[in-house]
């Protein structure tokens, strides 16, 4: 590719640019953002090549524009891509959530809907910012491409292309099942790991408690070491099937209350040793695909 | 120390044993447990030097003895030991709840209370039994000891002395203060844990949903890789502390909801971000005493 422009150089984006740089995938890369600074450091990071002084510019003759923003900008940042987007581009996405994004889709491109590929890099850190961007980060991971109707199929192998050339294994999904399980598996805990940090901050003794919170506690709240703006558009993005996670989630933690109030041993015990065990089949699954890839990439 | 006799040669247990042998700080270790198979290995592995034919036996003549088994059996261990329990001879153990170990102890030791010094290592892994065990499993972390209005402050120096060697560092709560804390830092994560990886697998879809489960997931449910016997055990324990704490975090999950219900972005943000404010505090917090811990070791 001769060109691809980048709007949100952070995390996702950035390392999306430093992958491709690094596989010789591209020879420029145009970033466009909100923060002057955060461009500015991208550059000096050899993460962008230019800085986009407009959206015209910035669009112009790219093969491929990635917008790798929080998910409530998608609609306004593709609103001001459509005047300029050119029949040979392809604009495609790195949102968490799917369906709402392919409705701002929708509304912001109209007839220029095809040239848009929906996708979600299953990639991610803790940190933010293009200080954050590594090369590797989407070696072995998914990529979930959720195509629309529209699209031709080798818009979305172009698109699959890009990515694959960062590393990534490419999967489809329906942006309505994307929705379903990223509440489940992502998007929920979350909203848990917040809930239960927040929650210990506002008592009294927070101090004390955190004096004592250890590595099985740091692990279990890592991600609500997230964006907290990035997560507050997932969780409105994807309310509903968000919604339905959650209050199966709460019918579970109300049995586990009766289990306990009732010091029903045997129950909890089954509860826990099935998590342990289906958790201990499923890290098998993962090594085992990791193992795969590994071989296959020799 | 001569000798050290240890009631259940996992992880804990096993970790102990290695690093007072690597310390230089005992001379001969004896293992008792249910599972011979378990302390073949461990003998085996250099854990122990001798397995104990007897209760009797185990104790004769012993400095110290650490309890290492799950907290249910607390009780029943100590009545067994208590006939044998000569005067020289400290013991205490590894439980992660207090109270009811203390109330155990009362039953079983009787007069010989304060022999009995109780005790927590804040440390473990997923992993179970003797092949888990490692020689730096204590290194720089918290062994809180709760000790009893009739223990001598010599016995419990004696015992924090064990544990130092370790390279633990020593830390003093009464009984009720340990399992309030912990029932809020470390036995609601495990339940919440555990209720999540058991409510995705009992889905119809649960095959899919684990397919896009990623590091995210990995870690926030790494805890429910554990023991289900010991924390069915651990829950029962400090039951009424656990469901004050559980309460607590299902009436703050009902107000997220109602957030989220209502769309209501801001509110859910400030949650968010309050939390994420506090881990990140809590974590400088405790990596500027890891980097204290290691220039006093110096």
């Amino acid at each position: 590719m001769k060109k691809i422009s980048i709007f949100g150089v952070g995390l996702i984006g950035g390392s999306f640019a430093l992958a491709l740089k690094k596989a010789g995938a591209v020879a420029h890369i145009v970033g466009v953002g909100r923060s002057v600074a955060s461009l500015e450091r991208a550059k000096e990071l050899g993460i962008i090549d230019q800085i986009g002084s407009s959206v015209a510019e910035a669009v112009d003759g790219a093969d491929l524009i990635l917008v790798a923003a929080p998910v409530a900008q998608t609609e306004q940042i593709l609103a001001s891509i459509a005047p300029h987007l050119q029949p040979g581009t392809l604009v495609t996405d790195a949102g968490s959530t799917k369906s709402d994004v392919v409705t701002a889709a929708r509304k912001a491109l109209g007839g220029k809907i095809a040239q848009f590929v929906p996708g979600h890099p299953i990639a991610g850190r803790e940190q933010n910012g293009p200080e954050a961007a590594i090369v590797d980060l989407y070696i072995g991971k998914k990529v979930v491409l959720a195509p629309l109707p529209e699209n031709a199929a080798e818009d979305v192998a172009r698109v699959a292309s890009a990515w694959q050339r960062c590393g990534a294994i490419i999967h489809q999904l329906t942006p309505q099942e994307h929705d379903r399980v990223f509440a489940a598996v992502s998007h929920l805990p979350h909203l848990l790991a917040y809930a239960l940090v927040d929650d210990i901050a506002k008592k009294p003794h927070a101090d004390l408690l955190f004096q004592y919170a250890a590595s099985g506690f740091r692990d279990f709240t890592r991600i609500a070491g997230s964006s907290p703006e990035m997560w507050r558009d997932i969780s409105l993005a994807n309310q509903p099937a968000l919604l339905g996670e959650l209050d199966a989630y709460m019918a579970q933690l109300a049995q586990l209350r009766s289990m306990l109030a009732e010091a029903n041993g045997a129950a909890l015990e089954a509860v826990y040793a099935n998590a342990q065990r289906a958790r201990h089949n499923w890290i098998c699954t993962i090594e085992a695909a990791e193992q795969q890839n590994r071989q296959g990439g020799d």
